[in-house]
């Protein structure tokens, strides 16, 4: 791997970088973003060798696209017009319909492979890319049918060096399932934080009684809205079900405590204990 | 320190346990529990020294009550019935008005210093004590003034030992605060793990879309029923109205996306992301 170019260049993108430059030390990392400052930060921390542009990609082997999924929709097509015959162009958006979508007609569409790596942190930017961030971790491939063979090839070697897990799922079950596995526990911590700040916000000294539950519930809340506002409106239909379901569940458990059936709310606890064993697989 | 009684021998009482025998050895544990097979199990991993029962309180220079809520309430009474002049008892229970006034008019009242210590985990029982589970964590110590200053400066001593923060709170402020960033915080997670787990139980595969985002914020749908259920019905009121203000919230980020206003929905994620500075006070 010799020519890799970044589009977004924060964790998602400067985790890749940190990773690659590892297996491959002669890798060249050029970097591009709409941001002349983020980029200069990705180049002062070594996360990359060199600013880009779009007008360079004819140049790339692999490029990487770790921006908003908004951005993504925009420039991919863009990307796809400026590449080589050669050139392997991935994503890493948290949403796939959209993504694939745009791209469905375009003559170089063989040449991307669209993808959703399970990995992150709730920190963003150039200073939150991590080695290892991608260790362990599952990479969903979408339509991976309509990528041609050579490159999907490429895409495994790269994804096989990170240590990931690859699973394989149409865009549309990919972005259904994701609303709630990942979509929703966003939305359930933005508005657990929101709650509390608005209540607790003027009371001193509250925040001492929180304690590793409440920051382990609430850790997604620190989230960026840059990224997490896109994702929410390509995938808006889902996610509105997730969050329809998942109200109707507090509000069944607010009237059973109105009720005083303290029974139920046992059964209702109990029952979710079994979240144990799918932990288990995750941790 | 040289005798003391553990009523409750799980993940609270059994840490306190290890780490008072760290600060003195010669000191001896004695467990009290319903469950005699907990006892066995406290007993054969080291927890405990020996078995006891109430009867033997008469001698307890320190009682720990570690069991939910509703036990501490009913048990309560009677161990302050069964201690000498000079015991000090203490609860870490998660509510503390209605503990508190249960032995309001109990004439060994002073006997007894109502402890809430923000520590835990999501697991429970003999074998999920750690060491160092209270180590820089905050304790909040209800209705000091009740207690004989000889017992409290006792008290105080011990949770110097373990490394804890005192703070000082009337029981209703206690109650009506911890809802908001604990109780609320263990609704939500149950609410979302419950969503997840109805929806995708049947859906091979699906749980490897999860990541540790996924896993953070359902974590304390671990939590043991038996512990939770009297917390939420003796904190009944203040829980409800929390909920409410969750559902909400929650209600209104659901409309905001059903108009489209995905510029509110980005500015209700950047106040939120207040909680970075929150959160960097309690990890």
């Amino acid at each position: 791997m010799k020519n890799v170019y970044l589009i977004g260049v924060g964790l998602i993108g400067g985790s890749f970088a940190i990773d690659i430059k590892k297996k491959h030390p002669t890798a060249k990392i050029h970097g591009i973003s709409r941001k002349d400052g983020t980029l200069e930060k990705a180049l002062e921390i070594g996360i990359i060798d060199e600013k880009a542009t779009l007008e360079d990609l004819k140049n790339a082997e692999v490029v990487i696209i770790a921006i908003p999924v908004d951005a993504t929709v925009e420039l991919l097509p863009k990307i796809l017009d400026k590449i080589s015959d050669n050139t392997l162009v991935i994503d890493a958006g948290s949403t796939k319909e959209a993504i694939c979508k745009v791209v469905s007609n375009h003559e170089r569409r063989r040449n991307f492979l669209a993808c959703h790596p399970i990995a992150g942190t709730e920190n963003s930017g150039p200073t939150a890319a991590i080695s290892n961030l991608y260790k362990g971790k599952t990479n969903i491939i979408c339509e991976v049918e309509k990528t041609t063979f050579k490159l999907q090839e490429k895409a495994l070697a790269l994804f096989t060096d990170l240590g990931m897990r690859i699973r394989y799922m149409d865009p549309v079950a990919h972005d259904k399932h994701i609303a709630y596995v990942s979509h929703l526990s966003h939305i359930s911590s933005f508005m657990l934080g929101k709650t509390v700040i608005e209540k607790e916000k003027n009371e001193r000294d509250i925040f001492d009684m929180a304690g590793s539950g409440f920051a382990s519930t609430v850790r997604l809340a620190k989230s960026s809205p840059a990224m997490w506002t896109p994702i929410f409106k390509q995938n808006k239909a889902n996610v509105i079900e997730t969050l329809e379901e998942y109200i109707n569940n507090l509000q069944q458990f607010k009237e059973l405590m109105q009720q005083d059936n303290f029974h139920e709310i046992y059964n209702e606890m109990e029952n979710t204990n079994y979240i144990k064993q799918i932990l288990n697989g995750i941790q």
